[in-house]
């Protein structure tokens, strides 16, 4: 009975959607306890209004304070004890609930969570995961941007997880893991990758090499592993390219009469399209190693999204993903110790 | 009057494809001579069925070996000296042309072009640069994969040539020159962006500051720098989403009888944004920072797309690029002198 703490104070959208976002889930998920933290009043009138007051799944906390989007992690530290991200994190680090979610400032909730949480043991830097859509379903890809300048062990380590994350929570048997390179042959890379490179080699992980930028939606890897420089450029290069083409899209639709007309005849196919591609669908992006389940939304989240993203955290929480993953790196460390004994 | 070196024997569809090219620009260009390098025989017949015999615009020189598309630059660089590639390099450096164009092996293209030409002075490693799409035109990018593990200073050298061909071969007044970076804020960023930014800065260029992945296609740039890892992350990644978006809409379309008339009617629309994206039409990277002007075709090239990069080589030699850059760099030398002074 999974118990998920909700910084309801988060996002764009404020906490009316965020607890809209609950609401359709609850039925869905008649097991899981929603835990609100934000400001009571705000939190009493959302919940009113959805109405899901007296419902047995929600409990309220109250928090005085707000992560400001634009706020430095360390002064959010500092300063906002009494935030509602703040207070989350602490339900997850006193075990009162099995996961976070925020749509919150990302630098502040990895900031939490390195200090409050800590990290799984044999975990150096926790790492931002989330799904891209593929040809031939979805990829998973991190670090997206908590660490630059990664060291190639970090690299290792980021794959573990996402290994032990498809195969635990996602149950394939072997989850295929790629390293994010500029071509397909061993002599192609910086110096971090070709190190990368030859530690998950000689890994128990079923590494299937590297992998180009363009591999990335072929759909050859179930999970993709890069520095948190290169992550991000890769994922945020995409976002500004799907950008332009629905900017493209939409010109060439509303050019003249026959755009018009032509874009209601289309409407079918394009939403299809849309769909395939819907970042909401994919939203939720997972803080990696750190000792509890945090989960990002995107800021400008709308209902569904949020929801997608609570969901998440529900799938990792039910599956106990951080104990997996403890148990892997304790594994792997074990696995390495008898390898150079 | 600009003369061309065409590696004829390079690329996929051989040297008819690339005379074919050539014979779609002699009227286009009456000043211009083509020196088309290759076997005679084939060179021969090619040139006559295009109808190009006997044009003062069309010299021939025989090769008689090509450089293999997966052999290795060193491999190349030893043992094929009388490769139609190195024949154009060194009709190059012995100034009896102005540029070099090739669709063959990048290595060997780039090896050959540091070999026997050198680097201007000034310049450490001569990148890989190219256009790309963008919602108000288009930006140059680079460096497109040929420096991995680059340091601050190079990046402050790509941007330096990166904003010399902007305003002496495409007349913009002050280039608008971006850093690549995973955040707009100075703080971000790892170790050799950081110092970059501190660089670029301090130099006479027009910087813009930082540019995320997602704004590359929005324009807000006219010159975009980056290490060629992450250059060719952003770049690669960008073909593979294109090529899923195209994916999913041929699937569309071709799912019912639905799909197929509505395909008939969105045509011109689609061909709108094809056209927009057409790769085609931005074929042709150029090997800046060698002491000569080398352009490189995609190998997949077609008569389109390979006189498109003939085209990049006829302006660059027409306004003598690579002086410009030498010139450039001495200045930028020389005002360093003058600050530290």
């Amino acid at each position: 009975m999974p118990h998920i703490a909700v910084d309801a104070m988060s996002g764009d959208f404020g906490a009316s959607t965020i607890i809209r976002a609950i609401a359709s889930l609850v039925k869905t998920y008649p097991d899981v306890v929603f835990h609100l933290v934000g400001a009571l009043d705000v939190l009493q009138d959302g919940v009113a209004r959805a109405r899901l007051r007296g419902s047995p799944q929600i409990v309220l906390h109250h928090a005085s304070q707000v992560v400001a989007m634009d706020e430095a992690p360390s002064q959010a530290l500092r300063g906002k004890r009494d935030s509602s991200m703040h207070l989350a994190i602490a339900l997850l680090r006193d075990g009162q609930v099995d996961a976070v979610v925020s749509a919150g400032n990302t630098g502040a909730l990895m900031a939490m969570g390195k200090v409050f949480l800590r990290t799984i043991s044999g975990i150096d830097r926790p790492a931002i995961a989330a799904f891209l859509p593929t040809m031939t379903g979805r990829v998973l890809v991190l670090d997206l941007g908590a660490n630059v300048d990664c060291h190639p062990e970090h690299l290792l380590q980021f794959a573990v997880m996402g290994s032990v994350l498809m195969e635990q929570v996602h149950g394939l048997a072997r989850p295929r893991i790629g390293l994010l390179n500029i071509g397909s042959e061993e002599i192609k890379g910086n110096e971090q990758v070709k190190e990368a490179a030859r530690l998950l080699r000689t890994s128990p992980l079923h590494f299937i090499g590297n992998v180009e930028g363009s591999d990335l939606y072929r759909g050859t890897a179930d999970v993709v592993v890069c520095d948190g420089f290169v992550g991000n450029v890769a994922l945020k290069t995409s976002e500004g390219l799907a950008a332009m083409i629905r900017h493209e899209l939409r010109a060439g639709y509303t050019h003249s009469w026959y755009g018009r007309i032509a874009y209601l005849i289309n409407r079918p196919i394009l939403q299809r399209l849309r769909h395939r591609l819907d970042s909401r669908r994919y939203n939720g992006a997972t803080l990696l190693g750190l000792n509890g389940i945090v989960v990002k939304s995107h800021g400008n989240a709308d209902r569904f999204a949020f929801a997608r993203a609570v969901e998440v955290a529900i799938e990792e929480a039910t599956h106990r993903l951080t104990l997996r993953i403890a148990e892997a790196i304790r594994e792997n460390l074990a696995q390495t110790v008898r390898d150079s004994a």
